[in-house]
């Protein structure tokens, strides 16, 4: 089974892809979320794994952009929490760092550590898992990165701290996709995406949250994002718990059906602990 | 009057500035968000103008945040009209460019110039209009910005192809700021901001949101942002029209606290034209 995600080796969405798949699987690391579902889509892949929200930073709006465009089955989620770690090439002691390399998220996440260590400068970078890669490749002696753990042992980088996030309630939620159903269990499909455009009347995304909470059903995350060309109006992505072979949840979706624009049910899918 | 804004002079927020107060004000350009609302808390300036949300890239969580953080008085909202071009130092060609520089969202939303010119490289920068004060300080001869027209003028830098963005619908909603509610006009304000969070409960947001439409008090927005320490929980932000001096306003702002765990008017304000 050949695995899609956006990232280098060792990115914590190869994290993710071992979550949900173990550990016998080929990763095909991409340079883009688009790449990803491109491949994805050509059947150069089995099974992509994206990340779609962090509990810290939000949602990844491209991701939720690109599963409207492509049209994908979401056969699971799960989340992996996040442990941000100093990697330096080995010979590089802490006393010499003055930079150090991460996407801007990861930096952005560990403030107390910069504050602390007012001498070494955050640089931002493509990738986390990438800038341990760079660092190995040109060997700068000032220079670390900050990094998932598993970073350290494919690029052979030594860990000099770990655990640098200011917050340890940090997670990000993952969708494992696919090109077609097959695999996809109904009856362990516990959660539904859906997304969901109103007329511009006052009311609107109220009818249609009342067509959820009239039948009982558990809205989880609601969350607007611009519609292009139409400024000041939303697209609403929701997620609720239950699946659209219950009658209550195949009730909710004919009835938003008629309240709405456009309605499209992104997937019922599985939770992976 | 001094005011606030983030970015180098020449930015969109400095158009912002112009449209809310005129041409007679002094300009005091701020390296990030943060220290313009710090320098605005301090009295170290008279107003602050602060991006709060993009008709394509979405809110500027940040900004929402720190409102949340500093008690400041939302004095009134406009929007600008976001136009993209190329600058370049005078004696640069357009055949000469290989590298543009600007800020990430500004390249991402003129992606259609960098696919008719491959052979020019989106470079990002922590500022549109700092690229071309960058630029000019530098003088590389194969290098070019996106940023607005205006800083052409502040810089002495050609504009060589204007309206380089590929969606015309593009628009960015400011905040004017001060730090009391001197010149604050009660007729005035036609438009509410408010943050609240509800228990974890199912049904909450909609029975928050029927405290509105009961009262046919039009939503014109509503946001989840992530509540930090808490994954998965959310922060609603809800922009409404009306004022809080209105009774059914003021009723619902009570009904609202009924059913919220935390509920904060950031502001009722005007919305310049």
């Amino acid at each position: 089974m050949r695995v899609v995600f956006q990232g280098e080796r060792g990115a914590f969405s190869e994290e993710a892809c071992h979550k949900f798949l173990g550990k016998n699987i080929e990763l095909a690391p991409c340079a883009s979320f688009e790449e990803a579902f491109r491949r994805l889509e050509r059947g150069e892949a089995d099974r992509g794994v994206l990340p779609m929200e962090n509990s810290l930073a939000g949602s990844v709006h491209d991701n939720f952009d690109l599963l409207l465009r492509h049209h994908m089955v979401i056969l699971a989620e799960t989340q992996v929490r996040i442990v941000h770690n100093l990697l330096v090439p080995p010979g590089v002691t802490f006393a010499k760092i003055r930079r150090v390399f991460s996407h801007p998220v990861a930096l952005n996440q560990c403030r107390a550590f910069f504050r602390r260590h007012p001498k070494i400068a955050p640089v931002q970078f493509y990738d986390t898992a990438g800038s341990v890669k760079m660092l190995m490749e040109q060997r700068p002696e000032d220079a670390a990165a900050i990094a998932p753990a598993a970073a350290g042992g494919i690029y052979g980088a030594k860990i000099l701290m770990r655990g640098l996030e200011d917050d340890k309630a940090n997670f990000t939620r993952f969708f494992l996709l696919a090109r077609t159903r097959r695999g996809w269990k109904a009856e362990r499909a516990v959660k539904t995406s859906i997304v969901f455009t109103t007329p511009n009347k006052p009311g609107a995304l109220f009818k249609c949250l009342a067509v959820l909470a009239l039948r009982d059903i558990n809205l989880v995350k609601i969350e607007s994002h611009p519609l292009h060309g139409k400024p000041w109006e939303y697209l609403f992505y929701v997620d609720f718990m239950g699946r659209p072979t219950d009658e209550r949840c195949r009730n909710a979706l004919r009835h938003l059906g008629e309240l709405t624009d456009m309605l499209r049910v992104l997937g019922s899918y599985e939770v992976v602990k």
